[in-house]
C-alpha cells in the first residue's frame, strides 16, 4: 500500500475508526486498514494487492448507509476503501447537460457548485451534506424527488468502474441513448459495490429551477392522503415535485427532540402531506396552480387544513418537519428502522395491516410509517412502547412481521436504501428461488471470488 | 410441439414467411417452424423442447426492428417465438399509474387504450401501430419523446421472463423504487432476447396530456439548430417533449416521394427543427411558452423562418413531415441506415466530420442526418450518389467510416435500435475489451448454451 501514501492508508485504530462502523453504529468489523487512495489507478493498484492476498473490499462512499452496507462484515478479514478523497467535480458541460465527477464529491457540494452556474441535479435526501456520489450510485438512492426525476440509476449516463481483478472499466460516457449491449452501467447501479467499485460518473443535469410552490394539508388518514394525492397530481402535472406523508406520530417526535421547531396546525391531525410543485419554466404560474391543487381537495372534503408556505423561510420551515422526524425518533432513544416500497393504491391497506401485526409482536409498540406517497415507499420506523426502554428482544419478530405484510402487498423490502448487509439474509428468504440464481449468477460472473463488499446484496 | 396447437406452431414455408425476414429484408435463414405461443407457460415449454433438441430460440414482437434482431441467422438451425398472440392488456391501475401487458400488445393500441381513459404512455416512435412491448422491452426502444420521459426501460416497473432453462422469472412488480438486489429488471431491458424472453410487462404510466404547442422551424445550420435547440429547452424548461431535426436532403425526399406532403415554407433551409411543447396541467400556458421561446430565438437571429401549428391537422402535418422522411428515403431506393448517438455539445462536429468520412469513401453520396437533438441522436442515413442506383459495393466501408467517426466522438453506435445481428461485430470490435469480456460473462451466466437469439448484442 506504500504508493497510496501516509495518509492513503490507515491502520492506527484512532485513525480507522470513523470508517469502521455505520452510521447507526449497528454493523462493522474493524477492517485491516483504510485505503484512501486518490485515484482510479489507486483504487485499482488497492484491489489488486487485495487480491493477492485473499482480502476482502468494502468500498465506502460518506458511509450514511444505513443497511450495513459500507462496512465489514464480523469475521471477515478486509479492507475499507474509502473513495472520499477523490472529489474532484472534473467538468460541467452546460450545453449537453452533464457533469463528470469523482465518487467522493458530496452531493450537497455538487449542488452548490451547480446552483451557481444556472443547474441543478434532482436527487435530494436528507443526508446530502455527507452522502457521496459513488455511494448514492452504488445505492441507486431514491430520495423526495424520486417519482419525478427518477433514481440514482436514472440520472446517471456513464460510470467508470473497478472490476474484482483490479482492470478498470471505462464507460464514462455522456449518452442518453445507448444500446450498444447489456447496460452494464445500470447493472453497477444499485449493486452496492458487490459488482464493481464506481470511481468516476457521468451525471444528466437539469436547468435550475425557476419557482417553487409549497403546501403542508392536515389530514384525518392515509386514505385521504392517497385521495388528495391522486387530485394534486392530477391538477400539478409535470410541475409535481414531492408529495411527502408524515404521521402525527412522528410530527410529536421531531416536535419534541428539536425545540425550534413549531407546531404547523393549531390541532394535532393524524397524518401531513408536504406537497411541493417546481418549475425551471420562467412564466409557470406554480402558485396559481398550488392554489386550484388545494381549492379542489378542500372542496371534495378531504383535507383538515392547509397551509401555503408564503416564502421561503416557511418553506424551508415545512421541509424541516419532514427532514427532522429521523433525527426527532433518533433522539428518542432505541429504534427499528424499515424501508419498504409497496404499489401506491396499496398504501393504506399495507400500513394498517403492517400496524396491526407489529402491534401483534410488541403490544403498543410505536409506530412513524412516513415517506414518499407517489413511491409507495414508506420508512415504517418502530420506537419502543410508551415508558419501555427497548424492543424487548422482538426486533427479529418485529422487522419480520414488517416485510411479510410488505411481501404479502407485491412491495419490495428495500426501496431506496439498498440490503446492505442488514437485510441480505431476510431477501433471500423473501425472494423466489429463480431470482435468487440469477443474482448469485451475476455475482459469480463479475467477482468469482467474492472479494468485493462480500456477503452484501446476496450470499454467493 | 403439440400444446401449442395447429395454428400455434407453424412449418409450412407460406406460413412461416412473415416471420423469417426482417423489416428491410436483410436478415433471416428459415426456421425451423415458428411457435406462436398463447401463454407464459407455452413460451416455457417452447424453450424446454429448444433445449431438449438443441435448437437456438429468436424471440420476435412485431419484427419491426432495423438490425436483424428478431430473425434467424444464417446457418443457425432454430426456431422464431413470435410472442404476437399474447396481446392482453391486463389490467390498468389508474391510482398507481401501471399497466400490466402481455408482451404481443401493439403500441398503438395501448395508446389508444389508454386515451380512452384519460392516461398516457410517453414512448412515441415511427413503428408504434406494429411494435409490440416485449421488443420494445428487448430493445430499450427510444423516440421521439425519450429526453424528457425516458427510454423504455425507464417505464417499465416491472418484468415476467422466460428464462434459458425454461424455468419463469416472475418479477413482475408495479414498484417505482426497489432495490432489493441486482437491478434484473434493467439487464433484461435493451438484452434483445439474448439473456430471456420477455413474456409481461408492468409499465409506467402518465396523465393524459392537456395541451400541446408545436412549431417548425427553418434553420441555416446545425449549429443553429443546437443553439436554439438549447434557448427552446432554457425556455420551455419541463414542457418541452420533442425536438427533432432533419435536413433539406430528407425533407427533398419525403416531398419526391409522398405526394400529399407539402413544402413548409416557400424557400428551402438547410435544417428544420419540431419544437412541441406538452403539458398535463390544465393551466399551463404552453402556447405563450412556446411563442417566448420563438420570440427569444428570433431576436438572437438564429432561426431563418418559424410556424406555429394552430390545429391538430397543422400538428400533424408538421410531424409527417418529420416521420414519412424514412419512408421517403426507401422509396427512393437503396439506402444505408445508422443509428448513432453521441454528446450533444459535439452533434455538429460530428455530422460535418461523419460527411467528409463517407464522402471521402463514395464521393457524392447523398446523407440525410435527422433525429433527436437534445439526445445526440443522429439516423445517419445514407442514399447513392445522383444517378447511382447503389453504393458500389462500399457499404462496408461507408458504415466504418460512421462509427469511426462516432467512436472518436465517444458516442454509441447503437443509439436507440440497438445491436442484432447487424452491428455485433462492429460493436465487438469498437467496445473496448473489458466491457466485452464483461457482458460475454453476463451472456453465459445467464444462457450458458448460447441458446436464447444466438449471435445477437455480444459473441459469446
Amino acid at each position: 500500500m506504500d504508493r497510496l501514501g501516509g495518509a492513503g492508508f490507515l491502520t492506527d485504530n484512532r485513525d480507522t475508526a470513523p470508517f469502521t462502523r455505520d452510521w447507526l453504529n449497528n454493523y462493522g468489523a474493524p477492517p485491516l486498514g483504510v485505503a484512501r487512495p486518490a485515484s482510479t489507478e489507486d483504487v485499482a493498484a488497492t484491489v489488486g494487492i487485495a487480491q493477492t492476498h485473499g482480502l476482502v473490499v468494502v468500498p465506502q462512499g460518506g458511509n450514511t448507509g444505513l443497511n450495513g452496507g459500507s462496512v465489514l462484515g464480523d469475521g471477515q478479514q478486509g479492507i475499507v476503501l474509502s473513495l472520499g478523497r477523490m472529489n474532484r467535480i472534473l467538468s460541467i458541460d452546460t450545453l449537453g447537460l452533464t457533469a463528470t465527477v469523482e465518487a467522493g464529491v458530496a452531493l450537497g457540494t455538487l449542488h452548490e457548485v451547480l446552483a451557481d452556474q444556472g443547474l441543478g441535479f434532482p436527487l435530494h435526501l436528507g443526508s446530502e451534506g455527507s452522502a457521496q456520489i459513488g455511494g448514492l450510485v452504488a445505492t441507486n438512492a431514491g430520495g423526495s424527488h424520486a417519482f419525478r426525476f427518477g433514481m440514482m440509476g436514472d440520472l446517471v449516463l456513464g460510470l467508470e468502474v473497478v472490476l474484482s481483478d483490479g482492470r478498470v472499466w471505462n464507460g464514462l460516457r455522456s449518452l442518453v441513448k445507448d444500446n450498444a449491449g447489456y447496460s452494464l452501467r445500470r447493472l453497477f447501479c444499485g449493486a452496492e459495490g458487490t459488482l464493481g467499485i464506481v470511481t468516476k460518473a457521468v451525471l444528466r443535469l437539469r436547468p435550475a429551477e425557476r419557482a417553487r410552490a409549497t403546501a403542508l394539508l392536515a389530514l384525518e388518514s392515509l386514505e385521504d392522503a392517497l385521495e388528495v394525492g391522486q387530485r394534486v397530481r392530477g391538477d400539478a402535472g409535470e410541475t409535481l415535485a414531492a408529495l411527502e406523508f408524515f404521521p402525527e406520530a412522528g410530527l410529536a417526535l421531531a416536535l419534541k427532540h428539536i425545540p425550534e421547531l413549531r407546531r404547523p396546525f393549531e390541532t394535532p391531525y393524524p397524518f401531513y402531506l408536504l406537497a411541493e410543485l417546481a418549475t425551471s419554466v420562467e412564466a409557470a404560474p406554480v402558485d396559481a396552480v398550488l392554489e386550484t391543487c388545494l381549492g379542489h381537495a378542500l372542496e371534495a372534503g378531504s383535507v383538515g387544513d392547509a397551509l401555503i408556505a408564503s416564502n421561503g423561510t416557511q418553506r424551508t420551515a415545512f421541509w424541516r418537519l419532514r427532514e427532522e422526524m429521523p433525527e426527532g425518533q433518533r433522539l428518542e432513544g432505541p429504534q427499528l428502522k424499515h424501508d419498504v416500497s409497496v404499489p401506491v393504491s396499496s398504501l393504506p391497506a399495507f400500513v394498517a395491516e403492517a400496524i396491526t401485526a407489529v402491534n401483534a409482536v410488541l403490544p403498543g409498540v410505536c409506530v412513524n410509517p412516513f415517506g414518499h406517497l407517489l413511491d409507495g415507499n414508506v420508512h415504517f420506523n418502530l420506537s419502543p412502547p410508551q415508558g419501555c426502554s427497548g424492543f424487548e428482544g422482538l426486533e427479529k419478530g418485529l422487522t419480520e412481521a414488517v416485510y411479510e405484510a410488505t411481501t404479502r402487498h407485491q412491495g419490495s423490502i428495500a426501496a431506496e436504501h439498498g440490503l446492505g448487509q442488514a437485510k441480505v439474509d431476510l431477501a433471500d428468504r423473501f425472494r423466489p428461488t429463480v431470482e435468487r440464481e440469477l443474482m448469485t449468477r451475476i455475482k459469480l460472473a463479475l467477482d468469482p471470488d467474492g472479494r468485493l463488499n462480500r456477503g452484501k446484496v446476496v450470499r454467493a
